[in-house]
């Protein structure tokens, strides 16, 4: 099987599995208990939050451990929201449903996008009023790839905040992201002029249901999980110690390798893409094309159908989606397909090709092979 | 070393790391995608949740699985009460810091203890108003180990129901309870008569941050995360495929295991409780001394630091802990201990020793010694 899929899921890398494999069964003690060999554990558990640190250029006190990007999202929007729940948050129209679904509880609106995906600056400036005091925008879009400049969001932001000082408005303004996607680019968050980030281990050769939320200094959150304090009190429970360490461990590893990650990953991406355009010259290349994922191809053949075509390719060896696997799973249509003003044909009869760590330049020529020869027998 | 502070933390079986192992890297796949591949890691994920429910004698589809205990109870907790939120919560004094914590957000009461740890039912049918919505009592205490009659607690509220159908208050009484501590005991939820039933995968020789949240078919919770709809839209986000697939090998393994654990700890722990009331007859033996977890021992020496004992401990190569692992890390007085009038200086002079899975009749042999030969030195 040749497997596309990695905006689904990655498989966990063999060094994550080996530097977790110590604190299942030996190093085992909860990291709260006041014995010597516990301290042990806990020292690992602030190792692997000063090395996630690391990479955002952040404080180690500022990273909090979650069960995943979803609970990461959550406690971010619900965090700010409960502080103030008259305010209003903003997210981007083509966000993850884990997003739009806790966003959609709150007074919200939807910014609109490009057709490439790209944010609608012009719009967000207007969509930010008095109450607003948080933005949701993805550093990189989870079906089409499209990856946005947080730098000019935060700039928006940053003059809509100095307009509050001058009217002696109180209320804060917040910028979050889903960088779950995002584990090539630069992570840096002073850089990107972000107040909270979330990062997912399931979608980036760690364990499933390990994340982080990066919380900047001063940005005061409603706790998400009371009980034993853990977190700083934002997510209670004992610590996912092998899970935070394999975090640590995947963040580590893609990130040091990320610029060697970009130019294979892209130069395979472009050899499937380039393959799929000369047999298909009719075939749409959606996303920003200059501002993508380096492993992400989203392409539509308007009036083919997309579910067909995926059990043909499944057939013939290739594991791909349709879009999100959640969404995918609920026979929903996509709203970044919509946001980005797809036709319902061309909605329908889309493809998303996602590569990783374990693609070689051998898949990518029986792939193409396979959906070249899969489409044309739909067609 | 010898371990005994199970109560706190376990090693991970061997068994449930094996089962866990296919599912990292191999069958890596999101079980919400549409391929076949990634139906058979549905299919196993649904297979561990029909395993669980068996042994809770409940439907697969009432089984939540969450990212530990505390976030089970403050799903339920929250869960109700947010669709509630006049109404009143009540809680054991003696429960963990996540229902204390999670419920003390909302109007709430506490349930007092008889010096022994076992909830008192007069108090208990006095307190429930007619704005109670839920009670949460635990079902075996993590520091004394009492276990209590949760049979007794439910018809406690069947009887506030019914005089609530006479009154025509339409207001759902529930039970919750905490059974983080009672892996060793029926779990057949029917026979316990509860509408909620919390596990932890991490106290249980399964994974850390793996738990389960039992909701009985029409307790209708207020989703706890939103976002790809995943566990009946109660906790969205990619499931956690490995930890599920512990946990549920876990249970397994103790449940169809329990009467001989129970016979093997109890005589073991019986063992220890006999030597060290010789060595000291002054010595308290907290707890409910007929009704009490097979593995526990909790013993206060008024007038002793337990502190230092501990420290002590650990040099002659023994762990264990004056009692919550969450509560040691922040210093602060065991509200158990508390409940059940403990006076201070027994209080501050108290030991949890809790046997597992690896605990020989040589430990005790060498525990005992340890012990005794600590509190000596420090008398």
């Amino acid at each position: 099987m040749i497997y596309l899929d990695y905006a689904a899921a990655t498989p966990v890398d063999e060094r994550v599995l080996a530097a977790m494999q110590p604190y299942w069964s030996e190093l085992f003690y909860n990291p709260s208990s006041s014995t010597l060999a516990a301290k042990k554990v806990r020292t690992a558990l602030e190792d692997a939050r000063a090395r996630v640190a690391h990479w955002l250029g952040a404080k180690p006190a500022e990273v909090v451990f979650t069960a995943g990007a979803t609970e990461s999202v959550s406690m971010a929007i619900n965090g700010v929201l409960r502080r103030y729940p008259d305010a209003q948050v903003l997210a981007t129209a083509t966000e993850h449903d884990a997003v739009l679904a806790t966003a959609a509880q709150y007074n919200h609106a939807l910014i609109p996008v490009h057709a490439n995906g790209t944010i609608d600056l012009e719009a967000l400036k207007k969509l930010i009023s008095e109450t607003t005091v948080l933005v949701s925008v993805g550093y990189a879009n989870n079906e089409i790839g499209t990856i946005q400049n947080l730098k000019a969001v935060a700039a928006v932001l940053q003059e809509a905040r100095s307009l509050r000082r001058l009217k002696n408005n109180p209320l804060p303004l917040f910028l979050h992201t889903d960088a779950s996607q995002a584990i090539y680019l630069d992570l840096h968050v002073s850089r990107l002029g972000v107040d909270m980030l979330t990062l997912n281990g399931g979608k980036m050769y760690g364990p499933k249901q390990t994340g982080i939320l990066w919380v900047k200094s001063g940005v005061d959150l409603q706790p998400f999980i009371i009980g034993g304090g853990q977190e700083r009190g934002l997510r209670g429970g004992t610590e996912n110690v092998p899970g935070v360490i394999g975090l640590a461990t995947a963040l580590d590893i893609v990130q040091s390798e990320r610029h060697q990650a970009i130019a294979t990953l892209s130069a395979l991406r472009d050899t499937l893409q380039r393959n799929l355009q000369e047999a298909f010259p009719d075939m749409v290349v959606n996303g920003n094309q200059k501002k993508r994922l380096p492993n992400n191809l989203h392409v539509s053949w308007s009036g083919l159908d997309g579910e067909r075509l995926l059990m043909l390719l499944e057939e013939r060896g290739v594991m791909a989606s349709t879009g999100a696997a959640c969404a995918a799973n609920k026979h929903s249509k996509s709203q970044v397909l919509t946001a980005i003003g797809c036709s319902n044909a061309a909605l329908q009869g889309s493809l998303r090709l996602t590569l990783g760590r374990l693609t070689t330049p051998g898949d990518i020529v029986e792939a193409s092979r396979a959906i070249i020869g899969a489409v044309r027998s739909l067609a």
